[in-house]
């Protein structure tokens, strides 16, 4: 649900926190697919709890993980008006299949050099 | 830690569950690496616990979701020996950087065509 180009590693905060897995197979219809995923992308920096949000795309493949403060936001962001419009083209026209997993991120570590 | 092309969308069991976010921008010292993560793979899937991974790579962006029955499946495999020789080569020489996440699934639901 997104077209920013890389993973950002967003700095985080400490866990617990959430994470919106999204795994896609778009169905090669891509009508209107850039600007709407342009779209929810900045839509969803300005929701209350938005912490970050890394995708990656390989052809008709994609993961983007989205991070939550808690699971409220995430539902508040799921029922945003605009946010089913897209989910609900999603589902008819720009998706073969996709799965959405919710889950609390309970531990991280990283390396950067 | 995967060169499988694409994500598989491999079917789980119902949640709970875990997943391990593994998020990496690679360095372009590529020595080793593709034999390495095609062993890690194959290894990973014959854990006990294991229950699935995906993922996908753009550029020197990956974001690798792996699945796993309970957190002592996801300690053992990390502990794992061949694994951990793994890690230390991905972290002295294929990732510029990397972050993990170890996140409890607690909700699930796809879309299939």
């Amino acid at each position: 649900m997104s077209t920013i180009p890389s993973a950002e590693c967003p700095d985080l905060p400490e866990p617990p926190y959430y994470a919106v897995i999204f795994s896609s197979v778009r169905s090669g219809d891509d009508r209107g697919y850039v600007a709407m995923a342009a779209r929810m992308v900045t839509l969803a920096r300005a929701q209350p709890g938005f912490l970050g949000i890394e995708t990656v795309r390989e052809g008709q493949v994609g993961i983007t993980v989205s991070y939550w403060r808690d699971l409220g936001s995430i539902a508040a962001w799921k029922a945003h008006a605009e946010h089913a419009i897209a989910q609900r083209l999603g589902h008819e026209r720009w998706y073969e299949r996709y799965e959405v997993r919710v889950a609390r991120v309970e531990r991280a570590y990283s390396m950067g050099k």
